[in-house]
């Protein structure tokens, strides 16, 4: 009995004070914050200090992670904290939130990140054997916030722009571009911040796996004012059915000539890409394929793709696979094994792809769903296939 | 009564849906939220939809800036929304939470900024014929996201790196550099999000007000791992009695020399200058005074200074004062009338300078508190003065 006892005691101190020792604070806490915590099988121990509050539950956007199927209840305790231990769930970083009393919040003990319209908090949960995404003893390039005017919106924007190490030392030096967006909901700092791009250029450039490039991360959403619409598409747009989309108009009339104009880059379709997670995807697919003269290497993360038709998809642009191959140097596609819809969709619209005689490239990311570790991996294994 | 039930339905309808006309969404909004607004007389009326919560409170870390003096009630509607209307307040930024149920909550309505140590929102209320910190139609510099490895730490860190407009453009061009830190429980972010010290900057550019400079914004929290500490301080600090903080040691021996490698800087004292608020502050007195090799313009911006005496006061660097006003081009202290110790203790700074023969510069922000409205026209009133 009396052993018993003890173990309890230990039982209750690791929970409500320092946490197990198998427990790691996440790398995602802001300043210093002991919890979440990650324990070494990957289940995660949530906790907040809430005495006064009646139901407390944390939710993820992610069922499919190992969270469970909805928002789970935490457990208050006698000083008023409240905890529960989640999983084992998949590594990499997850959106999560409380809902206290009703109302959804953010982790006092968690960086807050741009997600659903709103700060999240989040939790990353290191991937055993994985360093591709971390801050290693490599050179660093730097990810720079520039703003610059939008003549189709009338306004300042800022967009993120990744410069490869030493990008300032080699000045006679210029580069291929990536443009790479984000998904529905965040905004521009997302790839750099929860995607961790920067890092991920960093460590492919230094073990000579990926070209030294500049990546651009703009914030996909844009409105026109009416002020500034044309009273009707350009005549080519016209001809194709089109009428673009106030972003796709910015990122070729505005941001690709800002680019072209504000580093030294290599200004052509041949060291031009395009990528974009989700919603970001969508937008690429769009974007890239009605700009074959602006972009020649394409990268599809995580889209939602339904009922693709090769002949009659993007205006017929893989209606003539000789012409698509010869013109595009990499269309690439990818989704996570456990994001079953969009990878459903993606592998539908490889397989009809490869049928068609389109060479494309299909990645699955093993095991994770609709997060920024799929993306992370898809942009390790997309990027070092640009511009060789 | 017809009338004054009319009155009443709009009145209603105002406070749970649209804010009332006069009502503006403070511009730190988040993704297009509504609340908080802004009426034209500066009162701000807070918002949050929290049906099951018992109580919910709003607070402020500044009674001085109108908000009341401690965290102030809202008000449950029908529909479980919750409101309060505070003020009228300080124009300027200022950090906020709720307290719903007794937890300290972020407002999803809010972006939000890393402050006491965690993330907190902010509302930013605009101040009538004041531009000087928006986005205007000038040449804009980048921010730049800058990792380096400190040898003082062994660990990387990230400078937040403002290089002016063009700097790009001119490959040939050598700038000065200003070292410019935030306040206890703030980071290196802090200057650029909250402060628009790139803002400022382009503005006061733009304008022919100041010379184009780098300024450098890191985050001013260290710790030497044992196996990095000295086993004794230099020689030099030891005979003056002092052992240098870690984070004076990643300024002399790690950021300075990082910064004149990386950038194209004008590496000597006659063009490097610190500046700093509150914390930062403190931190620009013990570091630049102690290296005044390095330094020769120096910015205090409402530091907590208490019982100062120019003979004695850091290690005597008062004490010769034609040797002192020939090596410091600038001495500058600033503080808001609203802000009571630290304008206090900056005047009493400034008088017993003055009585010394020390040239300084005393800049009095008028009817701001211990906020960033009194620091961005600190650094609005300090920076022209530099590099001249």
């Amino acid at each position: 009995m009396k052993r018993v006892l003890i173990l309890a005691a230990v039982a209750s101190a690791c929970c409500w004070a320092q946490p197990a020792q198998d427990c790691q604070p996440a790398p995602s806490n802001a300043g210093g914050a002991l919890y979440p915590c990650i324990h070494s099988d990957l289940r995660v121990t949530f906790r907040i200090a809430a005495p006064d509050a009646h139901k407390v539950l944390v939710a993820t956007n992610t069922a499919d992670s190992g969270f469970g199927k909805g928002p789970v209840d935490l457990v208050r305790g006698e000083d008023g904290v409240w905890n529960v231990t989640v999983g084992p769930v998949v590594p990499g970083f997850h959106y999560y939130w409380f809902v206290v009393d009703g109302i959804e919040v953010s982790d006092p003990s968690s960086e807050s990140y741009f997600a659903h319209n709103k700060e999240l908090s989040g939790v990353e949960v290191p991937e055993k054997g994985a360093d591709f995404y971390d801050v290693q003893n490599v050179p660093h390039g730097d990810v720079r916030i520039h703003w610059y005017r939008s003549k189709t919106t009338g306004s300042w924007r800022r967009a993120y722009v990744y410069t490869p190490p030493d990008y300032d030392g080699h000045a006679g030096a210029r580069y291929p571009v990536l443009y790479l967006q984000h998904g529905s909901s965040e905004n521009g700092s997302s790839w750099s911040r929860q995607g961790r791009a920067g890092l991920i250029l960093d460590n492919l450039i230094a073990a000579g796996k990926a070209q030294a490039m500049i990546v651009v991360m703009e914030t996909g959403y844009a409105t026109q004012p009416a002020a500034l619409l044309a009273p009707a598409p350009a005549p080519a747009a016209a001809a194709a059915g089109r009428n673009p989309s106030a972003f796709e108009r910015i990122v070729v009339d505005d941001l690709i000539p800002m680019i072209d104009s504000a580093y030294r880059t290599l200004a052509d379709r041949e060291h031009r890409a395009m990528a974009g997670l989700s919603m970001g995807g969508a937008q690429t697919l769009q974007i890239a394929l009605s700009h074959l003269d602006k972009f020649s290497w394409i990268g599809c993360f995580s889209a939602p793709i339904r009922s693709f038709d090769a002949q009659t998809a993007y205006n017929g642009v893989f209606a003539d696979p000789a012409a698509f191959n010869q013109k595009v140097h990499l269309f690439w596609i990818g989704a996570g094994t456990a994001e079953t819809a969009m990878h459903d969709g993606a592998k539908a619209m490889h397989e009809a792809l490869d049928q068609a005689g389109i060479k494309n490239v299909f990645y699955e990311s093993q095991g994770t769903a609709h997060e920024f570790q799929t993306w992370r991996r898809d942009l390790a294994d997309f990027a070092p296939r640009l511009f060789r």
